[in-house]
């Protein structure tokens, strides 16, 4: 089965803006067991449109096209697509009730140029949106079912969730593309080829099952993807392969799908009682800052020492001068007293980081970075050499300070 | 001219990696006063990438390929845009002898297959790749220059800076396109819709020049582009437009292009000699982290006392608890105090940010954010209602804590 997607808008063909539903469609093609096979971008020409339209009927099983229904006289879609279809448009009168109603409903004067958005190919499906003004339409033409949707992210989104999608699952079971269960496993601290040698045997192990791997700075996700004959297999197959793939990484692995790492490390210190208070150095507030991404942060995040100079060191966080000129800003020692100082503020545990970020190095070389956890029981402390530019070497050292949370409950879990 | 991009892989569709190539090349065309016509997306299937590549060539008059020159057996780009044009694929010597160098220079074993990336389409023009193995090639075919690039984002960038925009430029002035100038000026503090209204005689005030916008939350970016009849017309035209941009505007304008909000800041603050601290609530560390993005942030960011929780206000800023239980923490009284204990750290300047992020509400309203700067001439205040959800409230706070200094320095300047 030929799967497509079009999108129109002059603003995609600009730089001005960058085309996200099709990857979003795409995402959801994958795990639904299929691939798209083309995405088209093309501007608000009437014949561009047109005749890229007539290619996607001839070409494509299923299609989705996005943008250009709006009110104004540069959407042109609903025409093009009638034109490709040679069909007439046609005034929908359900839709046109719906968007005088929702019109009236806000107070918004209901203009002519607003009726072009009830204005569908004749034959087409029309179905509600509730989520904004122009419907989704759907156009059979030869082999080809193609879904018109609205450009706006949201609505997009929201409509490919709950009406494409569905229609594409039952295409492709009428077709028999077989089920398929994905499962996305997020790693910090180990590098996506590593995470490739880890797990190589998996697909021999388990037939049936692909692995792919996504870098999104700092994590790396390995995504897992099962096909069996039934929905049921799929996922048996996908939990005997996520169980083997978790042995492999053991603990690099901090959480799944939907999971973020600022919410995997608060929920663990929720789940322990405790409370967490930072001092950070080179990080300049982003472990805090990552921390409390998540909401609900100040039932366990005390709060951050930034400490950016070393006189605000010693002012903030008490460090002796001579210390600090002894074994440098950025050194084990420092950092280990920082941590005691950030669990002073009445935290259960203390972390700190202090690093070389660049571009400039220090006495160390940049990426040289130390991290240390405090805690009533125990310290813990470590040397790291981050890889990257200023950004990556921040962004890795915030998620490293952060990460010490984990290594200190695991176990006691 | 018509303007085309075709990118090929399989990673392209599966939503597992975004396409950003074409939005980088597209910017670049659409500053050199043009405009795409069409983006394609395509996976790795021969029969695929030859059928695309030719309708391109027989449809195009100026087109970049990116992604399958590698050295493996799914990298089919090159021999697909020989059979496109029906001619064979050579070995090309000297840009064996190149990879076989590069090879032996980092010390790489060189395996047969990477002698793929040395077979040219017959006819087609090579030009050397500093930044990787596989070279750019030029094929034309009828009337369409193709220049084919490697998909690794680094590469594309670098080769279609200095390989590609030259030629398309060059082509563009023989086809009597007009030279366009273009300035982007970035804002903070006013809404798309306002800075809409705000400039929207321009365009007739400046015959020649257009306008358009973007955000990148939360800054908001005015895109001004103005066409003449030569480069010095145009740039001439463009300066006047930007004069009255900004007359219309004001200190909305943060700065233009390359800037960002962080260096901006940063370049401020360094000018006058002067250094800041910060008591950060609800951005938990965020508005630090932006103003030491910038190398050197330590010659004027000195910390900040991320205060999560009341009892860290009262420990670290010395924030009297009777005064947090009657005016509650998030207030203008109490975020006064914050920005007096920041600069208490030795700063030329305090600043302060207090306010309730969500998505729950405290004793005020989710959006509501305190902001303060003390000097030792003055201070200033504001309290603001700011949209959105707990990541745009928390960014849009950092920003609003941080613009401060722009306020406070401005004619002093």
């Amino acid at each position: 089965m030929r799967i497509e997607t079009l999108c129109t808008g002059d603003e995609l063909l600009t730089g001005v803006t960058v085309d996200t539903n099709s990857a979003y469609f795409a995402e959801r093609v994958f795990a639904a067991g299929a691939m798209l096979d083309r995405n088209e971008v093309i501007g608000d020409r009437m014949d561009e449109i047109v005749e890229a339209l007539r290619s996607l009927y001839s070409r494509a099983d299923f299609a989705v096209v996005s943008g250009g229904l709006g009110p104004t006289s540069d959407d042109l879609t609903a025409e093009a697509a009638a034109r490709a279809a040679d069909v007439p448009l046609e005034l929908h009168e359900p839709t046109l009730n719906r968007i005088r109603e929702r019109f009236r409903s806000r107070n918004i004067e209901f203009t002519p140029n607003n009726e072009r958005q009830a204005r569908i190919p004749r034959g087409a499906e029309v179905v509600d949106n509730p989520w904004g003004t122009a419907p989704m339409f759907v156009v059979t033409s030869g082999r080809a079912r193609v879904c018109f949707l609205p450009g706006v992210p949201r609505e997009f989104h929201k409509l490919c969730d709950s009406e494409v999608m569905p229609r594409l699952r039952a295409a492709l079971e009428k077709g028999g593309t077989p089920p398929r269960a994905v499962r996305t496993l997020k790693c910090f601290g180990i590098a996506e080829s590593h995470i490739d040698h880890q797990v190589r045997d998996i697909p021999q192990r388990f037939p049936g099952v692909r692995v792919a791997f996504r870098t999104t700075l700092p994590e790396n996700h390995l995504k897992l993807w099962a096909e069996a004959g039934t929905r049921e297999a799929a996922e048996a197959l996908l939990a005997q392969a996520e169980t083997a793939a978790r042995g492999l990484l053991g603990s690099r692995v901090f959480g799944a799908d939907e999971d973020t790492f600022s919410a995997v490390v608060g929920g663990l210190l929720r789940k322990q009682g405790a409370t967490v208070a930072l001092a950070e150095s080179c990080t300049g507030g982003l472990a805090a800052a990552i921390l409390s991404e998540t909401p609900g942060a100040s039932d366990y995040l005390v709060g951050s020492l930034v400490t950016y100079t070393p006189a605000a060191k010693t002012k903030l966080a008490g460090i002796a001068p001579d210390l600090l000129g002894r074994e440098g800003p950025v050194s084990e020692t420092v950092t280990i007293e920082l941590a005691r100082a950030a669990r002073g503020m009445g935290a259960t545990l203390g972390l700190a980081v202090t690093g070389y970020a660049g571009p400039e190095a220090g006495t160390l070389p940049v990426g040289t970075v130390f991290v240390a956890l405090d805690a009533a029981d125990r310290g813990m402390n470590r040397r790291l050499q981050l890889p990257g530019d200023r950004e990556q070497v921040r962004r890795l050292a915030a998620y490293a300070v952060l990460d010490q949370t984990r290594t200190y409950y695991r176990g006691a879990a």
